[in-house]
């Protein structure tokens, strides 16, 4: 595991300047460990934890952390919201519902982008999370800079903690990642040509004369037309010909040898 | 609850043409009950089952369905992969590490809009999700017409079935979800117009004047431009103006008390 890939050897590489995830009054520590797992994922490593019911560190937040240990190895304990977050100059409140309060509210897209835009300029930023009864307490919204909801099913939106978590922190690593939303399964060097479906398409075609397989002449270029256009749709790669001259070379011999 | 906001009052009103979720031999009851209240959070309704290890219907996934009993009780029953996308046109294989398979890899994203242009082609798309031990074997993959990745944290990508899905499902969902990334706090027509801060800050001046806060008279206006300008930055509702005004009178008064 040792490695001159930074990012794959340490879990918390790429979480520098990454929001502190605040979890106000959480109760059980099986939700602060599946929360723990979710940061991690998301490469986010700072969890706070503020007035946890059952006291910390807990030994039950260990099985679900499914090994996300740095998370709570490093977590910090605060008596007080507003202790958790004296540091940080722009504070998100997660609510599944709205407040009457006159703050923004942001979607896990938004808010990335704004924490992404802060933390470029040097700023610390944290999201707080309400415990699993009732989410936050209106006071420590009114403490936020603005609010985040996730938008979802309006008849069945109730998330639970690590839920929230992950999908507010995926939010927040989505937007910094570089992964093409839709990789294509042969990489250029690899695409057979048009030369080689010229080939492959030679050699079906002196198989199928062979066969006596075109029972019309008129027919003939049709069909070669169009077998063409469905391997040309499904842009093979050399590799892929050349396993159809295989198997086109196979079949014909079968045949041969079964009017023999 | 009845309404005429049918998408409120049907938990499954949103899911028309939404893709199928197909957990292929999932383990635990638990976690296909936590799967159906991911899916139902994202507006998915439609499970199918193939082989799930402890038969089913399985009393254990009620619970951690948290409500999203209509997701279980709809679900369907099948013993090969092959019988449960039989009906469809469009299958993605979600993995989480790379399968040596010329096949197209997308993103949620990627999927997401895949899946909803095919969608509104009136094709029929299902998601294969593998169970806990080890996902999908290569076979169901194979079936698949593109790979389904969801890019984390490349040293702690590890996720459990029911937050895959709920990261896809999410996905999905916040494609066809409008809800602006920001939304401003006070809407246009409660916004304070300049004359109101113009009305707060003559005021404001005033009181300052009378208590004799200026002490040198050319840092009068710069300073006044100062609190205009935090003012304006605030971007006040009227019902804010009227509060500034009643706290700049109060406590004027409370001075002029303190002065006798």
């Amino acid at each position: 595991m040792a490695g001159t890939d930074r990012s794959r050897g340490d879990p918390g590489a790429l979480a520098e300047g990454a929001p502190a995830i605040i979890l106000v009054k959480p109760q059980l520590g099986e939700n602060i460990g599946a929360c723990a797992r979710a940061m991690l994922n998301c490469a986010l490593t700072e969890m706070r934890l503020v007035a946890p019911r059952d006291g910390w560190p807990n030994p039950d937040a260990v099985p679900p952390a499914s090994g996300a240990d740095l998370v709570l190895d490093r977590a910090k304990l605060f008596d007080r919201t507003e202790a958790a977050i004296a540091d940080l100059t722009f504070v998100l409140a997660t609510t599944a519902r709205p407040r009457d309060m006159a703050k923004p509210v942001l979607t896990p897209v938004g808010a990335a982008a704004e924490l992404r835009a802060r933390t470029a300029r040097g700023e610390r930023t944290g999201i707080l999370f309400g415990g699993e009864r009732s989410g936050l307490d209106n006071e420590d919204v009114a403490l936020a800079d603005a609010v985040l909801t996730v938008p979802l099913n309006p008849a069945f939106s109730s998330l639970n903690l690590a839920q929230a978590v992950l999908l507010v922190g995926h939010g927040w690593f989505a937007q910094g990642d570089a992964t093409a939303p839709w990789q294509l399964p042969i990489p250029e060097a690899e695409r057979a040509s048009q030369a080689d479906l010229d080939n492959l398409m030679a050699r079906l075609a002196l198989y199928l004369d062979q066969d006596g397989f075109f029972a019309s002449p008129e027919m003939r270029p049709v069909i070669l037309r169009n077998i063409r256009t469905a391997l040309l749709r499904a842009g093979l790669s050399r590799q892929e010909v050349q396993t159809f001259h295989g198997v086109f070379k196979s079949v014909t011999g079968a045949r041969a040898a079964e009017k023999d």
